[in-house]
């Protein structure tokens, strides 16, 4: 059987002031009147039932999950007492697909991500299943459109097979975030994907693959695996998670395992990572503003402004990001929001840690 | 006797969102803990002594200004049932100031301007009295020092005298608001001075000036001339001022009088009329920015930003006005900073009149 185990336990600072910790932009209406989360588990729900999708989330965001999807069972939320990056939270998820069914598939989505075309999505990782069914370890790469520095690429080997009329190739390379010399490079040569971090494989394939790359972790999820179901699993999930190591399934496992499979993921992609990003899923008045709250933008060029609480006036400014939510301000040029996480850093670092 | 009448009156939508029309320029700390009222009268009080200080202000601050300068008595807050502009408010002046000393003097001041050498200040007014005294009316003029558009021009006529180490030229001409090219002649040429605003001038020499230049004007002060002392004098002025025409004593008088002498203000003198004018009076960071409030200014240059309830965070701006008050937020480039007009008008048409 194939289980969906969508990723929403990031922390997401970069779309603070909207996103906090407590917060983050999983859980927000970012791009329509749904959450990100909503939209992922809605895309998900039309191949996979609820009942087999799990979804894996920091302890603290429990109750914000159950409200905003409430038809999926409770028990397949799963919680992790603390954050230890991608290989850790994938490798619990496996144990757990594991006891349910020992053959069974799982198909890894972040929970905030944007696809354009559902059912083109849906054909590649259909795709995608019956080739992880045959035991590949399966990864989807986006066709790069763009010069994009922020994500990491896939380098693409040989053509494996086509399947359904999706691409399967070789993955030669994980390359992590390039510059833009090297971006520009990338997108020149066209044989470089983007890394969605959409993955498809057998949970006992990734369990075998962490034990051959990531012994330590391997042995920790050996000791949560023996507690499922027992009284003591929560102590020994918190105790054990705690000492697993902080890696990404990328770094930990993608980049040393052979064989792994890229399908080409051509239904339009985004990961919505900064601010910026938003600003294609709305509505802009003839000079490229979008106003979300109540003000005026006098003389203002592509700006975009989200106001909650207070009445916003802009005068004489351009290219900005203004947004105002609970306590907090952020006004920043368009270029620059890929930094966000400096503002961040200089908030904790004067103290204002109530409002991140 | 010389009076001094501060003018008190004005909106000051300059300094919006911190001013308000319900709590306009002159009764904000905008430069000092203390208020511009209060500098004013500070500075007057040094040659005044506060039973003869005049303070000309709108009904409905008639609150404030009681809270703010309590040593001035209360029967010399004198209440404009509605604003009039400035030919109406020193004629009142100068009816009250008429019934207390027929042969009285009157110093006419903006409560809202800055002045640095107070000393310099005192010894031009003074120098001013005596020409007054001698019957002229005496403007301050302020020796231009860059290419203002912003303020009505004196045009230097004639040396009429030096007394006291104070040139003293007949007008030649009071010129409005110049554009660019023409206020940079001005500074080239060197025989123009800012109209500050500031006059002298016997009270009795006002309201024959007013009787010449705007009957209209002359025949509504006799009239509340008449109900001064009496239990109709509210009522009285309340019903002719309303009729009063609508008119500075700049256009309605003294551009049209004769013999008007400009005093050389050699006292380091600024109408503090944007948001850029502050910045000369705040210690700015090694970027050139300003922060008042709580928040952190990332990859900022320039910058001024004052907040009182949010925290704000700005992440590669340049040259902006950040002020957030009592329910709004201003972004203004500086180069814009004299236009905040028009963020006024267009939140007075989108219905904002809450936060005007």
């Amino acid at each position: 059987m194939t289980y969906a185990v969508i990723m929403a336990g990031g922390r997401g600072e970069r779309f603070w002031p909207k996103s906090r910790q407590k917060y983050p932009k999983q859980f927000l209406p970012l791009i329509s009147s749904k959450t990100m989360l909503q939209i992922t588990v809605d895309r998900v729900k039309k191949f996979i039932t609820p009942d087999k999708i799990l979804i894996i989330t920091a302890e603290n965001y429990q109750e914000i999950v159950y409200q905003q999807i409430p038809d999926v069972p409770r028990e397949n939320i799963i919680l992790e007492p603390c954050g230890r990056d991608t290989a850790a939270a994938i490798g619990l998820a496996a144990v757990i697909i594991q006891q349910r069914d020992p053959s069974g598939l799982m198909v890894v989505l972040p929970a905030d991500h944007y696809i354009s075309d559902q059912d083109r999505f849906i054909e590649v990782l259909q795709g995608a299943e019956a080739a992880a069914a045959q035991n590949h370890a399966v990864t989807i790469g986006i066709p790069a459109s763009r010069p994009e520095t922020g994500f990491g690429y896939l380098s693409q080997g040989e053509l494996y097979r086509e399947h359904q009329g999706i691409p399967f190739y070789q993955v030669k390379k994980f390359t992590e975030k390039p510059d833009l010399a090297k971006a520009l490079e990338f997108l020149e040569k066209g044989c470089y994907f983007w890394n969605s971090g959409i993955f498809i494989w057998r949970a006992d394939l990734i369990r075998r693959l962490i034990a051959e790359h990531l012994p330590v972790l391997a042995a920790g999820l050996e000791k949560i695996e023996k507690a499922v179901g027992t009284p003591s699993f929560p102590q020994t999930l918190k105790k054990v998670y705690e000492g697993l190591p902080r890696i990404s399934i990328d770094y930990g496992v993608m980049e040393k395992a052979e064989g792994v499979l890229m399908a080409v993921g051509d239904f339009g992609w985004d990961d919505v990572g900064s601010w910026n990003a938003l600003e294609s899923y709305k509505k802009k008045d003839q000079n490229g503003n979008i106003l979300e709250g109540r003000g005026v933008l006098v003389d203002t060029k592509n700006t975009m402004v989200q106001v909650s609480d207070k009445v916003v006036a802009t005068l004489g400014v351009h290219d900005l990001i203004v947004v105002e939510n609970e306590g907090s301000i952020l006004i920043c040029h368009k270029d620059k929001a890929q930094d966000l996480k400096k503002v961040i850093t200089a908030l904790n670092e004067r103290g204002y840690k109530e409002i991140l």
